[in-house]
């Protein structure tokens, strides 16, 4: 059981007003805070190089904490300016060829399209969606008779961004596993409201930010590789880092995940993220996923009562992102009426699931998603202002 | 002229200690350090999302910054996690086929020679090192007579990492354009501790951090490209930020150079970017580079007087970094000697720039890279305590 006293004494930022944009980036608690402007100041006092020889335990304690929230091994992570970078660094270190197929999902996150796209137009890949099942999640069956020799990946988001749809992300594995497909799990909106093991998902590469579910920093990301699968994987873009340079005409490619890496970081940012893991692990995911579900569920429930207002998440247990509009406004208007009675949203455009919206005719969406944190009195704070909206 | 008493006030690390590690990072003033705690309270109070649309202006005005310090346009920049990345994104954009050329100096950085070895093992280009002059410093005549069709590429690192060398980046601009050869130019030694001006330089790509010699956060770098050479070099990487999803098939990237930069960043690393420009700008990088100049030359004078230490940095008028050696001592317990007592500098290994150090036969050298807030009493205590490690 999550203490809401006690979490909510940790998070400074409810004092301010109503957070239901944990999607986007979730208050971070005083921990995290803390942790970041204590090396930031650090750094000041003795330099950015001497303060991070300092911390140097603490920064590679950074990497056990992901591997520990993930199932895996410190020498599968790295550490990445976000989740984006994240990303391209795995997808980027495929060498396709004409031919080759990649397959996604409907709701794909349009950052990850359009690396497809350039794919398309430089390597000649095919991009394949797989269509969803009755209850609009990406339909295993379907999946697994699309699959032949030509496909080289299987790339999907989890929880995309514009809904609380839950992609059936072990499922995928399992058929990835059974067909020997690399599989490649953009976990954005899933790590950190619900527990992600990567051997129960069976995927081979999984990339997540620090400044959503997490509570971590903005500007933090991480890439989980498969340790067998690590080895073939030569990074896109390189420095001596990942590969230092070991004689005139050779470099060497380092053995662990941080060949993803650059040399130069953020190091305040980086334990910032470390913290807000540990703060996760310390609550426990179990107990952070059945408060999400319970305040979205509530949230869905009470929205979807209100006359003009259309809840659009898909799936038979959706997380903890609602998308909803109401008629006769939009949602960009919304969004600045919640905003100035101190009630935070996102909002989430078609650009961001160009095929879903497109497929959905999906207006801008109106974005809530609450977290642990937030009280059953928040959300009806949002509620009774739609409604207002709605009469 | 410097107030060296205003930028020690400002400067709180110059209590803690001397800090001659200034090419490695330098001590950030209390104006950046100020506004990266400010924002990520601010961020801890009102969520990620809202407080960088509250700084909404002072983050577009980074870009102004970045363009004031070089005399571009604000179009032309891009910000980056690193000035690694910033030089990636620039390097990885050009598409070699075999036979390409790249020319470069001796001293070039591990950083980026690794990826020229990486172009070489992909796409089959040739890396051909341009020789020094009498002085020391890349020789303009043998480059310009190097230069023939298959040249397709100048990358140089303008002040190594492992000495005060200057290489003559604008006498290189001008046989490049003369030529009409594109320029890449690392400039991570240079930005902050002389005036740098990409129109006298004659450079169409320029990448540097903001944490050395700009006093700037660790994790900030940033990558300007002339207006008339970005339209024709696509990202090696892209996301929707770069690449907007504009029909399902067809993504279009942005006109800008923010084209190499992705969706999310570490916002308040960046309005610390901007802060750390802005006061060197009102300093004057002309009163910055003279001082430099001074402090620099001091210490090199009087460690060569020393006997048993021998100072490594090649060029007629060398940069403020200063890197040495002292018989009977191995360089890395020199720096924790010199650390024990308080004094900051840093060491530079044959690794980071290997060609040079093999042609040169280079030990790991101790570096001191004093700047414009130090004072020449530390720049003696330095010496002072070097004196008693050679009797």
């Amino acid at each position: 059981m999550i203490d809401l006293f006690a979490v909510r004494a940790d998070t400074p930022g409810v004092e301010h007003g109503i957070h239901l944009n944990n999607a986007g980036a979730a208050l971070m608690p005083r921990p995290v805070l803390d942790a970041m402007t204590g090396h930031l100041r650090r750094e000041a006092e003795i330099g950015g190089y001497e303060a991070a020889g300092e911390a140097q335990r603490a920064l590679d304690g950074v990497y056990a904490s992901v591997a520990n929230l993930l199932g895996a091994r410190a020498e599968e992570i790295a550490l990445t300016e976000n989740a984006t970078v994240a990303w391209q660094m795995a997808f980027y270190s495929f060498t396709f060829k004409p031919g080759d197929r990649i397959l996604t999902a409907r709701a794909e996150y349009a950052a990850n399209y359009v690396a497809f796209l350039h794919a398309a137009k430089t390597h000649g890949v095919t991009i394949d969606v797989v269509p969803n099942d009755h209850n609009g999640v990406l339909d295993p069956e379907a999946l697994e008779s699309m699959i032949d020799d030509r496909v080289r990946l299987i790339a999907m988001t989890w929880v995309p961004t514009n809904g609380g749809l839950i992609n059936p992300a072990a499922e995928v594995g399992r058929i990835a596993r059974r067909h020997d497909v690399p599989y490649l799990l953009d976990a954005c909106q899933a790590v950190g409201q619900m527990p992600v093991n990567v051997q129960q998902l069976g995927c081979d590469m999984l990339t997540a930010p620090g400044r959503k579910f997490l509570r971590g920093p903005r500007g933090t990301g991480f890439l989980y590789v498969r340790q067998s699968l690590l080895e073939h994987l030569h990074p896109p873009v390189i420095d001596h880092f990942a590969a230092p340079w070991v004689e005139p005409d050779r470099y060497e490619l380092r053995a662990d995940a941080r060949r993803f890496e650059t040399w130069e970081n953020n190091y305040a940012a980086r334990l910032g993220l470390g913290v807000a893991i540990d703060y996760a692990l310390s609550l426990g995911l179990e107990h952070i996923e059945a408060r999400c579900k319970s305040l979205g569920t509530l949230l869905r429930a009470e929205l979807s009562r209100l006359p003009g207002v259309h809840v659009y998440d898909l799936g038979p247990t959706p997380a903890a992102i609602i998308s909803f509009s109401i008629d006769g406004h939009e949602a960009e208007t919304v969004r600045n009426i919640l905003a100035e009675a101190g009630i935070h949203v996102s909002l989430s455009k078609a650009s961001s699931t160009l095929l879903d919206a497109k497929a959905r005719a999906l207006p801008t969406l109106i974005r809530a998603s609450p977290h642990y944190y937030n009280t059953e009195e928040e959300i009806l704070a949002l509620v009774e202002r739609c409604r207002r909206l709605t009469s």
